[in-house]
């Protein structure tokens, strides 16, 4: 199954420079691993804005589920999931 | 997987009375065969509207779209659906 | 009476790590007194978010308040509340 | 059990004169018998609209759907349900 | 004049207990003398929040504002005031 | 007490174009009498719709609703009615 | 050119209280200033809220812009504006 | 002054194809004549939509509303205007 | 560039059958179009609704544009789009 | 492409005056470095508010993100991207 998913992450004000480097440098690489595994199938920039459009592929919204908390920055990411079914002409 | 489903159903004006009856007979047999295959689970009303919210089970967000599809008053319906996943408090 | 009660929890940011566990294995007993009242009848997560969807009986919506409100994380529960009624075909 | 239930009646351009004034009549009739039954409690009109709201009071909400779906003008009204819990300070 | 007035209160996480509790004991004595003097007349909880809903009776918003007003939680509730117009069946 | 009255009609498009004309007369007419009576006190246009926003005068939601309901165009017109309190610079 | 501008004030709960007597004293003078200049009309309070609905006159979005940025509250003020057209019957 | 209008035009599927195309005709005539008058001075289309933005300058929003009004599609367009004030940059 | 474009197709009531499978097939041969154009790129079901979520590309919303109005369908199909970027993870 | 740009920006209340004088430099000087090179076309202040609209022009939806992010307020501020098409009259 395909879902597509929006995020937005807000990171804190309070948050230091050295912790937010190391965080989007785990995020990267997790996200390279999801890519691997198939999961994560494609990512876009929304223009203008800290949030992401993406195709992720899983066999629940279950699996979906665990693989977006398994995202460094997932405690801070506004997440909005959106289940895709089908269409016939691409049977 | 789970799917919370809400529909709520416009007949047009100009329908006539049997058109309706005929309409409502094939839509209530249609709900029991879903519920047979283990497709509808539970159904309630939302009070004072010609609304429902469902619980619906499928192996996927197109087989529950044909699923749906099937019913006889689905050209009618405005249709809704949230996809669910399992709690940790229920495996 | 059944709802539908959808809730997501904001613990604030400086509370600290001990406090948060022990706040939730304090929710996750008391969520198994409230099934096994059976007030609490089923739990499900909303895929990306620290969300839930539930299915509660009560026989009114006081005691149903008294029931939300007796979860050690209420006051940072943010919680909708959708009344139920039966649908015919399930009478 | 409270309810505060609004609604507002969009009868159609086409409805005759005589069949709304029928209707109305009807209505009212309807509306004295749920207030003497003790579910229908108050009725406030929406100043500018046709709209109203009211408070009403079932021992469920299945009980208020019936009450609210007998009333004669119900095929033209959109109306909303909110269900009340009694106050701390009222028990 | 009657009102509906729907309101949610958010005291901020940093006020001691205390001071909370003062708040609310003077919160409640001074719902007190607004009921007797007939301005606030009926009080429901919205079930699952920190709100409630109530019917406040004034010659004027401005005099209902000033009831609002002197609730010692007034700084830090959110209000909503809807104005009610006298239904026809109720004259 | 004053209010501020927003309203946008919509006419059917049926309408015959003499019967368009005969209500916009009679509207004006009795817009005359209401400010005569000291009911409506200002009326502007929103700039590219067929809408206003007035500032009318009523002892009453009651009073106002009879006022806005005496109008010919009123079973065509969406209204909403906001209630408005003096201002203490303005006491 | 007249405009509907509708603003609530946010001062933080951080301010201390002499400094929110002085900035308040400070917004009452120069809304004083505002109306002898005739830029600042009429002011209503929304009731149970802290905003205010104003009538205000300018030759242009940017002369108002500039009274409204005037005021000592403005960098807490959230501020929605309403361009209002000349009515045919006010002509 | 410089006003964003936003519209989408609604022509009723009973309109037959050559008032249609008369129409569409007239309105490109008149915006020709608006163009040259200097007020309006720009135009883009919503992409996927029959609806455009446009960058209008006018003296007042009574002025606009005229330009507005005056497009013989104005009936079945539902606009929205957006007042602007000049940036300090652009002084 | 690429583009997510929603859209919805709400065919009239009053359209008879024939000339909606004439419609369905010239849409569906047009689809096959734009794909081999490699501007239609992927088109996924929104379950339960008569609506799509398609992936496009094109050089500007311009050619965008031009794509979706050749659509046979175009006339009773409701279309938003969002632009996307390109996230630096897919340089 | 053209682009139409809403932003507002949220400085927190925490930075000191001085860091804030910095960046508004800085922000001017960015601003016409982008208005020189072509990207930024216009720009208008929304009255009332700490925000503007803007008409940008980019070969892609990247680039003008891109363009976006070089601001120095760029963190703080909250951005909305409308993507135009060219309109049929101004080609």
């Amino acid at each position: 199954m395909e879902f597509l998913v929006r995020f937005e992450t807000f990171l804190p004000e309070s948050m230091n420079q050295e912790a937010v480097k190391a965080l989007k440098t785990a995020e990267r690489q997790r996200a390279i691993e999801l890519r691997e595994a198939g999961i994560l199938k494609r990512l876009w920039r929304v223009p203008g804005r800290r949030a992401t459009v993406g195709l992720w592929q899983a066999t629940s919204a279950t699996e979906l589920h665990e693989a977006l908390a398994s995202l460094p920055q997932f405690p801070w990411m506004d997440v909005e999931v959106e289940t895709l079914a089908t269409h016939p002409q691409e049977q």
